[in-house]
């Protein structure tokens, strides 16, 4: 059998951060390459003149989408392994069409939203932010946030069992935490094999200490925390979202914030940039980040995973994160 | 045999967070127990007053300590299980002519600390605190922060294998990070063995992107960061401390801070609490927190521990952590 011909769209601009030596070392074992020249993610142009003796190909974020047209000019194209979080930005009904096979490497990037997700539980509970603020304005153990918490003994609600939440729920084991999942497409069975307890939205929002959110954004998780279920939380509960921000009615969150009734950390806005008069931009009770929860700097195992997956497509084995049409409705 | 006679002289203001009713019942079922009534731990009189019919006693922060004079009126006292961490407030040399068997919680209290530590690292090494400045400036993706950074392939430079340093070599091995550790009590291949690399103290200032200080506070390790060493240390990294300020040598510090060049999480300082217009306070990149590393809200397992101690000790079972007089040289 001829070795495959894998198109590495990534671009120079990205690459030393997706592709390895080891990644480059374990494809080359198996396939031969062709590569985008651009220094930029390729565009609909590039892939047109990329892809026509390709079998498969390697994708991230800002490569243009497997349109009719790309794959017209890809009549051998048969896997794209994404290296990267979400497929959506890239499949269309022309790719599904050809059975084309797609690997996302969304677990691994899910394991890093994940650490940062634990690291502002333990920040937010610990009240690390607001005692830094007393101790700047002069204070030390003392005053309304002292004494700090921890997440012992405290009740952590997650939204949505996807990879990250599932990351999340396995990262928060040690801590002696009750872990709350509520997600309706898990089982009570299956919330307790992974390490939480499935409960109703309602009622993790009246008790959880910490709130996060892991949910994809989808039509029926839109605003899902609206000024109904955010007037539920707790006073002193600490909310993350390193999700979507259309999941959160953001008009409702700034009245619920404005308040001071509990502390936030967000990550994510609808839209992204949020306006530069947003009010999460200067609320005392909201750390708010440009979108870093995921891995954005050296991205290298991504590259691995999916060389991997490309290894044994071709090898015949099963695949580590195959997705398909049917899970788009589910899955960010 | 009789039961034991086990004195709690931890006060009603701490007794709930140190000690659960697991604790208690677990306690009841192998001892009988007389308590310190007051509200405030066992000061000096009431430890003469509580202790004379006592085998064990249970001790917590801000009991008094066991000096001779305590001793003496304590004829019968075997054990001491301090439900804290460093036993160094509460030992003496009458104790320990007494071969009274002494046991700690700084292994559970560590761990604590331990979580803190990497929440710390995560958020440091990702710029969540300057990157959300700049995103109240107005900013997003973009300036001096951008892009955020992760643990991965980076260098973490662990100084001192104690309870709290092993606990973070071990948090830190999911990480793909290089881990590494100056111990000079340790050896490479304990270093090893533990999950780390063991190179000199001036190597790891050097090349460490993450240091983060675990070493008691003792005379040879007085200022081991100091105007020498911290010049060491790269431009853009994070130095952590959680352990004691007398570790650092804070003029020293605070000179290499105002440089710009790298980023600190004090959680200590020499003395507590830090002056009122100590430059901690008011440097950019700093984030000073009174002392809130450890525990000190919740504290139920060092009880729990503490009590699974002493039914080791009167079972004649090997303890979880003894400490002895000899080891107080190199603990914190």
């Amino acid at each position: 059998m001829p070795r495959p011909i894998v198109a590495i769209a990534i671009g120079k601009k990205h690459y030393q951060k997706i592709m390895s030596r080891a990644a480059w070392e374990a494809l080359t074992a198996f396939a031969d390459v062709v590569e985008h020249p651009g220094q930029e993610p390729a565009a609909k142009p590039d892939l047109l003149s990329l892809l026509p003796t390709a079998d498969a190909c390697i994708s991230s974020w800002g490569v243009a989408p497997f349109d009719a047209d790309v794959l017209a000019a890809a009549p051998r194209l048969r896997a794209v392994a994404y290296a990267a979080g979400s497929v959506k930005p890239i499949v269309s009904d022309a790719l599904w069409a050809r059975h084309i096979h797609v690997t996302s490497a969304a677990p691994a990037l899910g394991l890093s939203v994940a650490y940062t997700t634990l690291s502002l539980m333990i920040v937010g509970i610990k009240r690390i932010l607001p005692l830094s603020r007393h101790v700047r304005a002069g204070g030390w153990q003392d005053g309304p946030y002292w004494p700090s918490r921890e997440l012992i003994h405290k009740t952590v609600g997650i939204i949505g069992a996807s990879h990250v939440g599932r990351h999340v729920i396995r990262l928060l084991q040690p801590f002696d935490a009750q872990v709350w999942l509520y997600d309706p497409y898990v089982s009570a069975e299956e919330a307790r094999r992974i390490g939480a307890t499935k409960v109703e939205l309602d009622e993790l929002l009246r008790r959880a200490d910490v709130v996060s959110i892991h949910a994809p954004s989808l039509p029926e998780t839109r605003h899902i925390l609206n000024a109904r279920t955010l007037a539920l939380m707790k006073d002193d509960a600490i909310l993350i979202n390193t999700a979507r921000g259309s999941l959160v009615d953001e008009a409702a969150l700034v009245a619920e914030l404005s308040k001071g009734r509990f502390f936030a950390f967000i990550d994510v806005t609808d839209p992204e940039p949020p306006a530069a008069d947003h009010p999460f931009r200067r609320l005392e009770n909201v750390v708010l980040t440009p979108h870093l929860a995921g891995i954005v700097e050296d991205a290298t195992w991504l590259g691995e995973m999916e060389v991997e997956e490309l290894r044994r497509f071709f090898a015949g084995e099963p695949p580590l994160n195959r997705v398909t049409r049917e899970m788009l409705a589910r899955i960010a």
